[in-house]
């Protein structure tokens, strides 16, 4: 094969060596199925290093022009290169009109000077990941069971996954067998299937307001209405809420009683004990969110509604994207037979099951004790952070103009600003002045009551970033309420 | 730590050790905090191999006893054993009264005498499954890329893993830049995003009669109506569609052009021209199901309509779950990117994304060229297996009373059997004599025209399964035949 490199310097020896074989072949110096000589014998040949040639290869690879196989010299593919006929998407088909959902939101494009401190994401800190015991537990279930893990599964989940679940749950109280639990495609997924079991177009359902703001992306999909559970000074009012359930006969309540999303608040024993009295009474199904579940750092653990559940019409949703890593996309629900295994086969029909590799790894990373000991750093760290955080609140804010309440544990703070309109962007007046923070009004169902308010998560900061976050969020609101004083 | 192992024969040993040690821990004689001996000494002290001692350790975690953590000695938990308060549930909730969809249906019971062979399974078989490099493309990237890998990633996909697989869809004819893509879980989450994204409860959608039993599900679901694409003895009616696109106004048409599922008939150059040129002209999109898109393995592929698809109107789904990994639960949608970008939103309010790690390895595996030379392997594989089943089908049965056409590649065989009537069940017969089959009635919009039919999957069958269950099938038609002649 005759290659010739020009050593101008304009185009690099790889690039050169990519056009010349694509010449070669579209004219026929090269045909399909011949072979092309090994990197390491082109290489020495053109006086350059084996890894560009085998840069080369690949993006000719990607090209379509050559096939690539383990083992064998590259070879000029035997179809011709592209196919023909491929028309570029430049078509004009209104698709604006024919979608029934919204299309993205613009999102606000940070100050490129500087990168701000990010109070939005509510995950894990890839910092603190285990990821070392899960690449063995990986290998580890591979080498023992093989193929059958990469193949179709039961919908439902791993068996041995959901005995292990199971094992979980009893630490929270909750008793449920495998057969009572659904391994779900994260929590988000798990909230999606209760909806579809459960909800026809027009229901109502009772949600808290402010609530988790995917969860009300997910009612609109499925075009169920949300209603807000009414709150008085302490909490619920559950005199209200018997009102709106006789009223409203809603399909199911949704619930996140501890450490809820975005308010960071947790509801005491009596109100647990008092809101399922009344579901039970007016035989309505919880939805219960227990997003955050292992996230007690401060103070005793408060049981999940699930463990009281003695008539069994909780449905509770648990996680290991906000202690262990998102990224796997598992979760699980917990219920009653005759809905779970319903469940299952709507889970079966939207996509067929959670990959039986990843549970599998889940499980024997769980079972060889390396989730205990991860939980027990994952709370170390956040004592200390979410202590630094409400220092760092106390230090920076000014008390009389934002108001928050220290949680007894999780990754949220919620704050209520003072002295400024609630129409005010806040997302986008913070990040000029280089934090990101989620803005409060994204969280309630319609209009927001009271406020402006901001939710932080430190979930992804260390002591240093919640610091200099916390320090710039004081300037900010400073700057903004001067300003504010001024138009007034 | 004192424990007496009665050598009675009757309780095993790692039993006794887990009885003794909760013993110990409720009557107060180990207290929390306190650490168990290795698994070393205790093994050591009682005469027994560690790993005995370990699993009894695993069991008391299980139970919610202990505590273990790689490197350190097993502790007994500091919470108390299960928090109390647990109650089973054995509530009477009316779950099946509040449920929305159906429940699970009952599965027929093979007769347990003998193993049936399967030609319900389509997937990929696990004996053909390339899973030693995929083993080392997950080691590779959670090496090179770790812990970012295992967080949150984008909802539409990898970025550097669209562009795979935009470079293989141009092997396909299929032009569309890594934008234009969407990284789905699996096939099935591609066709429910569609419907999503597409349809309102109580449109109509286009669709091939029989069809995808699953892709029914689904818009039963969805609650919206399918529609026979209308068709003659050619195949295709054009006219007849054009009237009914008019009349019934559907928001999608939804098609399987080749190997259709569950006919395994593939559309020719000039219906695909002809049905492209229709949806054009009433402005009607189509979802395009590639799932056997690489199983062209007679003669030559045709093109997807996606190819030739000048407008943008096409929306194409494509899977690896046929041809690699079913349960790695990998697709992906190709369309106009002001269709994918909206479809993003819909993913990620309905499970935020594919996991990052199992895009990454399948990247990795795809680049170093194991793809290539297992879909290689695959072609061969299923030549020898197709011809094996239709010369099967030649010698077992009798060709006046069952029709089928020899498919082009893919694994369906599509029976219509003569002389028995429609309303029996031939799954339930044909199980009592050693085969599992689909029966044609699960894949027809409403009442099944003519048949009764089957549906033959040979994806998980080698050529010595194949030979006995096509004889099996042979028998058992043969036998039912007779029955039938009895009872007229």
């Amino acid at each position: 094969m005759l290659l010739e490199l020009k050593n101008e310097g304009r185009h690099p020896a790889g690039r050169q060596i990519v056009t010349q074989i694509q010449d070669l072949i579209q004219e026929g110096h090269l045909n399909p199925g011949e072979c092309l000589p090994s990197t390491r014998r082109l290489g020495e040949q053109l006086g350059l290093h084996r890894s560009t040639i085998a840069n080369a290869y690949q993006e000719l690879w990607a090209l379509g022009w050559l096939e690539l196989r383990p083992g064998t010299l590259p070879r000029v593919r035997r179809r011709g290169a592209l196919k023909t006929a491929a028309t570029p998407l430049t078509g004009q088909f209104p698709w604006a009109e024919r979608m029934v959902v919204p299309p993205p939101e613009p999102m606000p494009v940070p100050n490129p000077a500087e990168t701000p401190v990010s109070f939005n994401t509510l995950g894990m800190d890839p910092r603190l990941m285990p990821v070392e015991p899960l690449a063995r537990s990986l290998k580890a279930v591979l080498r023992r069971e093989g193929a059958q893990l990469l193949d179709y599964g039961d919908p439902q989940g791993l068996q041995t996954f959901r005995e292990c679940l199971s094992h979980r749950m009893a630490q929270h109280g909750i008793t449920a067998s495998p057969e009572e639990i659904l391994v779900t495609h994260g929590a988000q997924q798990a909230l999606d299937l209760a909806l579809a079991g459960l909800t026809r177009p027009g229901d109502a359902i009772l949600v808290e307001s402010p609530t988790y703001n995917q969860m009300l992306k997910l009612l609109a999909l499925r075009r169920v209405r949300p209603l807000a559970i009414p709150t008085g000074a302490t909490g619920l009012d559950l005199a209200a809420l018997e009102a709106l359930i006789q009223k409203e006969k809603p399909a199911l309540l949704y619930t996140m009683p501890s450490f809820q999303n975005p308010t960071g608040r947790s509801l005491t024993q009596a109100q647990r004990e008092g809101l399922l009295a009344l579901c039970e009474q007016y035989a309505l199904p919880i939805l219960e969110d227990g997003f955050e579940e292992e996230m007690t750092y401060f103070g005793r653990p408060v049981l999940p509604l699930k463990s009281m559940d003695r008539s069994g019409l909780v449905l509770y949703s648990g996680t290991f994207s906000k202690v262990l890593f998102p990224g796997l996309r598992v979760g699980w629900l917990v219920g009653s037979r005759a809905c779970v295994e319903t469940l299952a086969t709507v889970r079966r029909a939207v996509d067929l099951g959670t990959p039986p590799l990843l549970q599998a790894a889940l499980e024997d990373f769980i079972r060889k004790g390396h989730f205990d000991q991860h939980l027990a750093r994952l709370h170390r760290a956040f004592r200390r952070r979410m202590t630094a955080c409400l220092a760092a609140l106390r230090r920076e804010l000014d008390p009389e103009q934002v108001r928050w309440e220290a949680p007894l544990g999780g990754y949220l703070v919620w704050l209520k600003v003072e002295g400024l309109p609630t129409s005010l962007d806040l997302e986008e007046a913070l990040l000029a002045h280089g934090i990101q923070v989620r803005s409060g009004n994204r969280f309630f169902i319609e209009s927001q009551e009271g406020g402006p308010y901001l939710r932080l998560s430190i979930s992804n900061l260390d002591e240093t970033d919640i610091a200099r976050g916390i320090a710039r969020l004081g300037a900010g609101l400073r700057a903004l309420k001067a300003a504010h004083a001024l138009t007034l």
